[in-house]
């Protein structure tokens, strides 16, 4: 990991942007954790837009988490922002595009096209970013995930022991094979899912939901649309991972 | 309103039993309100199983709430406790106690009986008790109702403009024309649903939720069993009063 000579000091959060290969990220760190112990890390998922697109929000989460003491870090995903396009995601895009235009159901064929390699090429990304994040001083662990594609966090709680708690969207397309790799998570869950989310299936994320293994699983349920998660919301999955990771 | 010589001051809250007309009752308020000024006010709902035996849970959510600088008070429900018997209401539960031995489906005409009477009689009683409660000096509103028999929570938040915001307990039989009456609710609402409550209709609580006509609802679907609401989900509940009534 080679820090780039990036870096802003603001509101106690230090943040400094890195490239992990040809990857590239950021991690959020509060100013007092390099004078303290070693602190823990939350893994900030997000939707494929590219982190330039991405950045205000993440930061207001990098922002909210140093608050409480917990350092956040984030990696591009393949064929998103700055990485080199990725045809065939290009072509699972344009496919969903087109089916949502016509007003078509979207096929099991897209979605998997669409999730199932983007997840198979994230996941270790994410876990060689967690190796060096980990073998950093300031970070200690224990490690949460938030957010995101829903996909990604759950392979990512089913094959990285090191994530204890995962925080995570009902908000995107899930592949039916994702259903059955639910019932494998047992780390603790909490999920946030927007109720008048028009472009998402809430009959899937309920049964997504319910696919879960873990004993300890949260459903939050919230008006205000796609994108207007109410900031009581973000606090209480704030509180969740305060509660898992302090 | 008559307080009896019942009072205890703990933890910085005092207890009062009272009798309005034939209904005992419990007012909790936070020590240090009687020095300042005019608290909020929680109605603490109950199912019908008697003030004795509730006592326990509805004194740990006064305490709760008292913390928090707001009051707590509750009334028996017809039918239960010292209360006179209520030979209808008897009826309808060995009817329900009849079909769920017998593995049969609940009527609606069984879940009719047990719950409209009830919620017929015990509302205007809440509005009775709420007039005198804001009569006292330490009570300044506003008002929230929280928990108990859902149908009662949602006639209440219709029919009742003191009612500021409500935090239900999606875990009883609901009749059809309640669902309907959702519909008027406008208040912020905190629902609760255990979502492995093997007793309850889960669908059911998801479509009244779902009916609610709230701007602002949130549901929180936890594991634990009917009686195993988690601390962390009360913590949430108790935030969402404080939200709004402080």
């Amino acid at each position: 990991m080679h820090f780039t000579p990036e870096q802003r000091l603001d509101d106690g959060i230090l943040e400094r942007e890195f490239t992990l290969g040809e990857i590239p990220g950021i991690l959020w760190t509060p100013e007092a954790a390099s004078a303290t112990a070693p602190v823990p890390l939350i893994l900030l998922g997000h939707p494929p837009l590219g982190l330039g697109t991405m950045y205000p929000r993440l930061a207001a989460r990098a922002r909210h988490s140093a608050a409480e003491g917990i350092a956040t870090a984030t990696i591009e995903l393949p064929g998103s922002g700055d990485r080199p396009h990725w045809p065939a995601l290009d072509q699972a895009h344009a496919d969903l595009r087109q089916a949502m235009q016509a007003g078509e159901p979207v096929s099991d064929k897209i979605v998997d096209a669409l999730i199932l390699p983007l997840v198979a090429k994230a996941v270790p990304e994410w876990q060689a970013a967690l190796n060096a994040f980990l073998s950093l001083p300031v970070i200690g662990g224990p490690v949460g995930y938030s957010g995101g594609v829903i996909s990604i966090g759950i392979r990512l709680a089913v094959v990285e022991p090191r994530i204890v708690a995962a925080g995570l969207f009902a908000g995107s397309l899930v592949p039916r094979v994702m259903f059955e790799e639910a019932r494998q998570v047992t780390i603790p869950l909490h999920v946030l899912l927007q109720w008048d989310d028009d472009g998402n299936d809430r009959q899937a994320a309920l049964d997504l939901f319910d696919a879960f293994g873990s004993k300890e699983k949260s459903l939050h349920a919230n008006m205000g649309g796609h994108a207007g998660v109410p900031q009581f919301a973000r606090d209480a999955a704030a509180q969740f991972f305060t509660r898992h990771l302090k």
